[in-house]
């Protein structure tokens, strides 16, 4: 359990050609991209500078010399929404201590211009492809994983053979969500539903909690934005009989519910309790303040990392499924539920 | 005033190659970017499909042939604040209405592995470079800018020779957020500042519309986070004499006010109005419903795509100043002073 330190002399960085050259570290690479910008003197200084310190430019002389680029593609689903930002953290970590690189992509930017992230990022030559949440581009994913690595993380779609899948446990999270309101004495509680197979297990698990207490599982589709869910969960609380507790698919969505509560007067926690999935630095806000699900992304990066690292090298390994724990984070937008008037 | 529409037969495109040549997209982009993986009569039929389309691969064959790579990279400062997300919009559509494909990293993320962005993105051969935001990077930008083109977005800062800056009128905003607090009926009115030179601009607009009203300008740091400007606002609110509006630098600086406000028991509007800076999506967040200066973000990245295009043909323009308007968007979080009791 204790790391070995590495006890070979330091290998030269590209830090060290710079200093023994007299020239940047950018002007290093540039060289080592083979740029015209280059002046004759500074690139033999730098050339000279490698070989007095047996650098060896791994990366940079394998993609200019074969196939392999050294970087991984990483495709965003949604910039908007900020429930990728630790995931693209123990990823890009996972990444770099490889010395891979990430390139990123937006799909929600790209489809509004009319392009494919995917198709972006196969023009940078990347050895592999990281899908980070569900997209659109589920055709072009499959077509990729014909010639690259494929590795989803955080989204289960689509299932295809050779593409391994990391995820938090969302039958697990979704269930400690009901299980609190449960506990809080809720009877009436409501589901705000996701779309993908992601949506559809947290949504079992809600349903199969509620069953297991002897209640009825009430579920709304949530759409996929704040808006929508805002919408779902004013028709939901505007009804007779309303919930006392809605659990909305990821935090965005319970903002949205947050928002349908005010402008029907209801006070949260009070009249209405309320739980998002994602732990979002969103949740966090103290004026939102929402319990919600820890899908343990930090984790699910650093896993997906290194799913692609071994894809690189062993290509034809059969699709894995790997789930890391979730873990409810309670906050003050759940409490216990009304006394029945 | 009217598009002048292109009447030349349409050029084949690399989905034209493929549907010739019975494959898919993406198997066209393997065979351009001389992929390993592709099978040798595959390969054929694309560049049959190819030649009899008369297809001419610009992009990719530019980049394979010569120093041009085709794409431009994109340095974010921080994946966490979304303020950026239309600009990263603008300057998507500007950039791929000319062909060239904009390759994303978050200056945040990379420095948490102690990485650079600048260097992740050298490396992927770009011919340009946009930095969007202000990071913790200059020199290696200062660097890049002596070998590429380089155009700042939404930053004004590293002040460089031949890097353009294109930003919206701080200066403007600032007065806007100030002259709507004065008119309704505010007198005591703090200041959040934020860092850097955008941080400089918008306080030194606070404190002249204050000074031209015979007002005292209250100015605090309020820091790089919500964390910051909550404790920052917390110690304002609870001085004797506290002011009954703040103009906060940027949205998440305006919502650690916002929480600053609920734990004191300040009502918001009707003891505390605030505004907020970049009309990002936090400030429509219904239960936020933040008064903010809208930065005309996607304007400032169709401008900056364009200033970078015409870099990359004419790499020794002088160095450009190009401000987009602000305009201020009233919401639920700012209102009439309340009366002195």
């Amino acid at each position: 359990m204790t790391d070995t330190p590495n006890v070979a002399a330091p290998k030269p960085t590209i830090r060290d050609v710079a200093s023994a050259a007299g020239v940047s570290k950018s002007l290093v690479s540039l060289v080592l991209q083979g740029s015209a910008n280059v002046s004759e003197s500074r690139r033999r200084a730098v050339l000279e500078a490698m070989e007095q310190l047996g650098y060896r430019p791994n990366r940079l002389a394998q993609r200019l010399s074969g196939p392999r680029s050294g970087t991984v593609g990483v495709m965003l689903n949604d910039i908007r929404n900020p429930w990728f930002v630790e995931l693209l953290e123990g990823l890009t970590a996972s990444l770099h201590a490889a010395g891979v690189s990430p390139v990123l992509a937006d799909s929600y930017t790209d489809n509004r211009v009319g392009r494919s992230s995917v198709e972006t990022l196969l023009e940078q030559r990347i050895d592999g492809l990281v899908v980070v949440g569900t997209t659109l581009e589920s055709a072009a994913i499959e077509d990729a994983s014909r010639n690259i690595p494929v590795v989803l993380a955080g989204t289960r779609e689509p299932e295809l053979p050779g593409v391994d899948i990391v995820v938090n446990d969302d039958d697990a999270g979704a269930r400690q969500a009901t299980e609190h309101l449960l506990h809080l004495g809720h009877r009436r509680i409501a589901h705000l539903q996701g779309p993908g197979i992601v949506g559809r297990l947290r949504r079992e698990s809600f349903e199969r909690s509620m069953l297991d207490a002897g209640l009825e599982p009430v579920v709304v589709s949530g759409g996929v934005s704040e808006e929508s869910a805002y919408a779902a969960a004013t028709r939901l609380l505007s009804r007779p009989g309303r919930p006392t507790a809605i659990f909305a698919y990821n935090d965005i969505a319970c903002i949205g519910a947050l928002s349908a509560a005010d402008d029907q007067g209801l006070a949260v926690p009070g009249d209405l309790s309320l739980v998002g999935y994602d732990n979002t630095y969103l949740a966090k806000i103290r004026h939102l303040s929402l319990t919600s699900v820890d899908n343990g992304n930090l984790a699910v990066g650093v896993e997906a990392g290194k799913f692609i690292l071994e894809r690189l090298t062993t290509p034809d390994l059969p699709a894995r499924l790997h789930q890391v724990p979730s873990r409810l984070q309670v906050r003050g937008s759940s409490g216990d539920a009304p006394r029945e008037g």
